[in-house]
């Protein structure tokens, strides 16, 4: 199958964990999705080396690779093992063959309500970790998560703090995840995205629909793209406007999902993609 | 019991919404609390000027009456019993003699994804009923909620949408409501609150504190002050430096809360809020 409709489109692991990495593989190479968004733990547990070469025998892209990140701790020992780990995803990033590896920035430590310094302790662990990434082609997208997550996962909220992290450092080497799921409520997002854009600094571009009631510890209650309340033609109009023309993944949280067959999800997930993304 | 630290402290009824109407009065008094935020649905249940003398003759203040909104609608009719329900709810906040009426503008309606048309529709309501509200004494105060809940209760997420919303009315119809559960994670809310503040903008400050993990519907997590990861002595001190001398009501919902004994949970409330925000 090859549907030029589906050129951009990259289907992210976690929307299908259900699928075995091999399983993968071959769903999308059978319904002709050409990109692919993997995560760290996935691919470890199958190897990152033979990974690698299962996804690239398939002629499969890996758009990006699931994350990096959690660089607010305070604690020294814990800092240090945030940064080893961080090195360590880059190189997994890089013998992967992705140029984009995305960050979670962290959550407040245990008792502390400064979110400033949170914030400062990433754009210092981003000194060090932005030229380590460049050296092996890797570019870093700083995620800003929906400010639900701000205490526990992720202090950056916004578009605007995400990018004025990432202005500290040269676009190749930083930028921004955009996903809808995390700025579609702000009004400010769309001149956001024109700045990202402007600077070169989209790095990735991510849909999912936002539906409610959101589950308990609300992680798990992404909604499948069109069953929510997201205008994502017009989002990803944002992103065409500001000059993006990379792939357009879909990264699911979804139980629902995550119960039924993944190869006939994948089929769902392309198919929605053509019907509220892009005809 | 009279102590003067707890002079702007105010009880917001569902706080402890296992008391009844005289119930908290009474505990009120005797714990020298001197403001109560009342609900609408127990003050009509109670009868509202019942419930008016009942608070008057006690010594108490309400400080606020939640709330109206819910002004998103397009179907005509809908909107004519909106309005209709803000008109009773003005004229209750007036039988009551409290000055401030908080608002909860409404989430999208179903199927729709127009956040700035449900905007606007918020702006038409308010062109009729802060006049109203006005001639009444009444001041309307729009509360942005936690981006949580853009779809389904509230499409003002942001100090500055509420601010761009009600600076097109006089200060004295329609300001806003800055309540930390909602606003904590922006790093743009401490200059808005100096905007509203400058403008006279600032109609009621609530406290309530950040808890994780949120429970499912996200309702009902709002954590007791001092729990959770919201530096709230620096949000009051924000308020203050912003002019706002006014009535601090802390308002909770958490079912753990709910389940035990309401005396004893506005007591905690009041000791918390002595040594987490004033002392």
């Amino acid at each position: 199958m090859n549907n030029p409709d589906l050129a951009r489109f990259s289907i992210n692991q976690m929307t299908v964990r259900q699928l075995s990495l091999p399983e993968l593989v071959i769903a999308c190479v059978e319904l002709g999705v050409r990109g692919v968004g993997l995560w760290r733990e996935p691919v470890q547990a199958y190897g990152v080396e033979a990974a690698a070469g299962l996804v690239r025998d398939a002629g499969l892209t890996v758009t990006t690779l699931c994350r990096g990140g959690f660089l607010t701790a305070t604690d020294p020992v814990e800092r240090a093992e945030a940064l080893g780990d961080n090195h360590a995803a880059i190189d997994e990033a890089a013998t992967l063959g992705t140029d984009t590896l995305v960050l979670v920035s962290g959550g407040l430590p245990i008792g502390s309500k400064d979110m400033h310094g949170a914030r400062e302790r990433i754009a210092d662990a981003l000194s060090v970790l932005a030229p380590y990434a460049a050296e092996r082609g890797v570019r870093l997208a700083i995620e800003p998560l929906h400010p639900m997550y701000a205490s526990d996962r992720c202090v950056v909220s916004t578009l605007a703090q995400a990018l004025d992290l990432a202005e500290r450092f040269p676009a190749h080497q930083v930028g921004v995840a955009v996903d809808t799921y995390h700025v579609w409520w702000d009004d400010r997002a769309p001149e956001q995205i024109a700045r990202a854009g402007a600077a070169g600094r989209i790095h990735t571009f991510q849909l999912a629909d936002w539906t409610t009631p959101l589950p308990e510890g609300v992680l798990t209650g992404r909604g499948q793209v069109g069953d929510g309340a997201i205008d994502l033609r017009q989002w990803k109009g944002h992103v065409d406007a500001a000059g993006y023309t990379g792939p357009i993944e879909v990264e699911l949280f979804n139980e629902e999902l995550w119960a039924r067959d993944g190869r006939e999800v994948l089929a769902e997930t392309a198919d929605r993609f053509l019907t509220h993304v892009i005809k």
